[in-house]
């Protein structure tokens, strides 16, 4: 794989890196780290690559790798750059013939992602998104209980996705957590908090239970001083099909560090999952024990144990990585399949889309503009 | 002690005996326990109590209570009718006289409320509402240290409330549990679940934080086929002085029994609390390790030990009895210091008053109008 | 009821008045509640009550309650003097005719223990010992699920019992928590932390699984410098039948508050109990999601729910009170029964008796005895 | 690196795997990973290995890659062969000029283990030891509190290791769990359970407190029926100094999945940590709030956070896997500081090594034969 963005230091790329490596499938060969040449050459160091395969530009590495012989150049790659250069970045690489696995959002724009996907539809080349919340096994569990009806008719919804780090800004600590590129709209686009972390929790809702949001009537607040995007946001929900919910994100909860949690409440059973805690699910009843259902064992299903995506014994506990690494893992089977034409599994390949993209900014769009409306509900655009 | 409702079978009349038993110092003496008089009568035999005490209306109970010498009489009157009568029963007695305690929500309508206050105000009787939950040791707690300036300025509030009793109901399995009174809007009001569970976790949120709700939007469903009252709801909250929050509430919540909980998030600190592990909260910090305070600690406030407040030592648990049990604590010392002549404690007695009772029913009455509007936002009632 | 002991800040006596109150059935008319006789007269002015039912000794309450007319004299009395005078009080009232209910240990001695079961046995009286962690709707549960065999047969037993409030006084901190008549041999007896707190362990185990032990390998610690007695205390243990356990206890272990707790494993599934969350009970399998047993549902059995021994509904939670509570329910039900000639329920009455007491003091002996022997095993004394 | 067992389907090679890929720094580039040539090859042929570097015995794979040209040669083998195999693998890759990685227990004998310790510290090559929970961040914070003396002197440790997997042979279900080489005294030694899991159990112990154990009081159980080898094991414990402890371990306790847990008490604080929880602490205080340390905090120390020990931020749970590389990642670091000439860190490296494996060849020595004997307790052999 080749990777653009994700040099020494950044976060998300060495994420990405780790969820490659893990399986011993994946080869990172090239890159373009860092829009900063020299900073991209240091990292293609750190990361043991012929020299030749670090470039200094996205448009160089895609041009010179398409020229490679098949079988030598990239197979794909990895786009963890920031939110306002994903389109570019993907549209040059699947132009040039590679698949391509990208970090969210998908796009800046709602408009962006339809264009993109057009772009995808086209070409036939894999475009894998990582959220990565799908990829724990217990989340593929909850979406296999929805789908054979276990929950019954899906009557409530709660997602949230509280995080504390930004709230020394509040009153300004100094400490300027959150003033990066996420806060600037040229770079991250119409939403911070929205954008960055609800996103999350409504791509969870979808994914599990399959439902689109009708109508939605939101509050987004930038409690940073000076802050022109949202570091909070409430909304109330209607599905389509009559559920009702609420779906809420925070940058500013202050001591909440990655708490994203859905709690799905249908007329037979009820899930409630956590991510701090996401080798397990609560199945909840109306008059009968509630059942602990936990990763690894016997009883959980082809669909959350099945495809590799668990790798250790019960209660030796998976977490972060190895759920990131599960949409690797997904995805470049899909290529491979490609490649060996073979055709998709019944039911499709498990790891998150272009549509998932397009859902994503039009969920960003519709809460953002929600939020300036004086009207209770705004009609959720169409994905 | 005498008590209006609450006969045979009663489950909340039981709780209020079983408080009011708890501490050795309150006597149950008479009572109208039924508007049936031969079930007032068996109920009275229950209770051990004088045949000639056992009343078959609230009126000649109140009368005839009045008439006997001071130290013979009951010094204060339960109400624990049907939310329609609560205004009436109140009315009578403390016009004869008498103290009164009264569950909640405190009458039928906003208006009743307001006039209950005047007569209240006016009687200088004293009038105590049993929103039970602010009974907890750990509840107190949190308050104080929101006093204390612990958590610094408030900036968001997420109470929620999810039942699923009555989700058998949705699809009809014929065990009718909410097809009672509670879905009458003649008994219950103009809400069946924000009324009855809604309004606790509002006067939670009220309760430690002080904070007044100045705008709400809100959505409230009834799931259940021919209901007219809600069920289930949600609303987004503007507090004075700008924080935001959530408060929600649900009866079809399947597999949650009574899960009140309460999020709040300072600047400085943010604390947790769920009623159905009360003896802990739950301190968070942007970087300190989190601290779990638990009742019957040296480490716990006076506000939360003191008082009586707290019966047993530490991890010997207490719960919901208990605290309902303070809460008669409170209103009775309250009355024995007036037939002493002792003045009010600094800061007063903690108990919930007529105040709370009118910022219930301005909850209800908001909520239920917010939900009927177009408009997004719905200005709470005057307090 | 009468109580001996118990006066003013003794944290024991006030937990009985409590549990005995809570029901409004029980009402304490007469007591002895300290050998001061001023202390206890003081007493009895906080209970409200008659000033010549506050008696100076216990020998004087005996006999004087003994000639009162039948109906107005005491049913029982409440013994929680220091252990080591419980036999001498228990032998007086059961000989004057009453009924007991004793704290436990049972007496300081196994031999006293064996005496008083004969004196016991001759009289016909009913006799409680408080062993009130048995009163624990979920414990009930428990017992009930190992007597029907969902367990399958026991293989292991781990029962633990750490608590931390005296591990001030092992450096010296000059708090002096331990420094009481607990770790005095002429009060406390042979065993400080097994006798007052292990015994509790032991009899959970042996009221859950029904399971005698057979032989015990002990180690007994005195930590705090200068102690005589124990204030830790881990075991080995061989149950008749085959099952292999662990029980222990401390009083040292920092931090750790009443941290009560069992696991029990069987062929079939095991079973979990915190006494610090009380309401709940883990039930575990081999292969199949674990269960979470909570109080109040339908689906508790009778034996959990029945007798009125749950007293409110599911998550209003329950706790030590209502478990000590259980207790005097049972106990004064079979003293009722016995007065209006009603045979003792199928089953029999569910509190613990004096086969518990001698239980319990053996265990005291063995792992006393098996501390100071170089052997490994010491065999159990006959119950 | 090279491998020496581990082929297709094998759990422990694969997590071997697993955690040397994590970081992108380590690539397998030869191996025997069978003793049927046959599947060393297909082995191979998974791993992308060259043909001519997958071996048909471990003494061929030695031989022939000490030919090879530095820098083209392995640096170092990983052993996951089955236990009797250890010490002849481990000898023979040293004596041939490698560094070895080696699974638990180290060899099969106290004495092979002292052997071993001799040949490695003649060699001076690294010698590694996967007691891989040591590897856990928040167990690496708890050894540093221990050192730092934040918990006070140590009074009592409590480490427990129950799995429930092979309950299931207990009445002979026919699955067979533990039917396999763990119970076979040629291969697994002179225990089954306490060898493999309790030597965990001990290891912990003593990484976070430095203790070593003075004597020891065990009882070994086979529960499943001609079974030579214990399926459970409980042990009393003396340490050096005077701390108290209890270590057990099990393979029957129904349910129980993988439930390594420690609790260690000092005069000053306590901590406690579960393996299945791995990303918390809890520390206690005996009149402070309970604190909840959680790993990729800033509050972490270094000795937790330093060295790549934690790849995600705070609750972006890390799990098993990465606990192991790290273990891979401090053992491999000292081979390329060797390599550089570069001198160990103060303080040493933190990964387990010879003397972990003998310790745990000494603990498995003591428990079994005070397991056989009459005496209390039996002096822990000299490590």
């Amino acid at each position: 794989m080749g990777m653009v963005g994700g040099g020494r230091g950044a976060f998300i790329g060495n994420v990405h890196r780790m969820a490659a490596n893990l399986d011993g499938k994946i080869e990172l060969v090239a890159g373009c780290f860092s829009s900063n040449p020299e900073k991209s050459k240091l990292s293609g160091e750190d990361f043991f690559l012929d020299p030749n395969r670090v470039y200094s530009t996205y448009q160089e590495m895609a041009e010179k790798e398409a020229a490679l012989p098949e079988g030598e150049r990239i197979d794909f790659v990895s786009i963890v750059v920031q939110n306002h250069l994903h389109f570019d970045v993907a549209k040059t690489f699947i132009e040039a013939g590679f698949h391509v696995i990208c970090d969210k959002p998908v796009t800046q724009t709602l408009d962006q992602a339809h264009a993109l996907r057009d772009i995808i539809h086209n070409s036939g080349k894999i475009f894998c998104l990582t959220h990565n919340y799908t990829g724990y096994p217990m989340v593929k569990e909850a979406r296999r209980m929805v789908k054979d009806g276990e929950l019954g008719r899906i009557l409530k919804i709660v997602a949230e996705y509280p995080q504390g780090y930004a709230v020394g800004d509040v009153e300004g600590d100094g400490q300027g957590k959150i003033n990066n590129w996420r806060s600037d709209p040229n770079i991250a686009g119409i939403s911070n908090c929205m954008g960055d972390i609800g996103t999350h929790a409504h791509n969870l809702t979808r994914y599990i239970t399959g439902l689109e949001i009708d109508e939605i009537c939101s509050e987004l607040t930038a409690f940073i001083p000076g802050s022109s995007l949202d570091d909070d946001g409430n909304s109330l929900v209607r599905f389509k099909g009559g559920a009702k919910g609420i779906i809420y994100a925070s940058q500013i909860s202050n001591g909440d560090e990655n708490d994203l949690n859905i709690r799905i409440y249908g007329t037979k059973a009820s899930i409630e999952w956590h991510q701090e805690d996401p080798n397990e699910m609560i199945v909840k009843f109306a008059n009968a024990p509630r059942r602990i259902y936990r990763r690894g064992n016997d009883y959980i299903s082809e669909a959350a144990s099945g495809n590799g995506f668990t790798r250790t014994p019960f209660a030796h506990p998976e977490g972060f990585i190895e759920a990131f690494a599960n949409i690797y893992l997904a995805a470049t089977q899909a290529m491979a399949d490609q490649v060996d034409g073979k055709p998709a599994p019944e039911g499709g390949y498990d790891f998150p889309g272009i549509d998932d993209g397009v859902a994503g900014m039009a969920f960003i769009k519709a809460t953002v503009e929600s939020s300036a409306s004086s009207d209770k509900w705004v009609k959720f655009p169409i994905v």
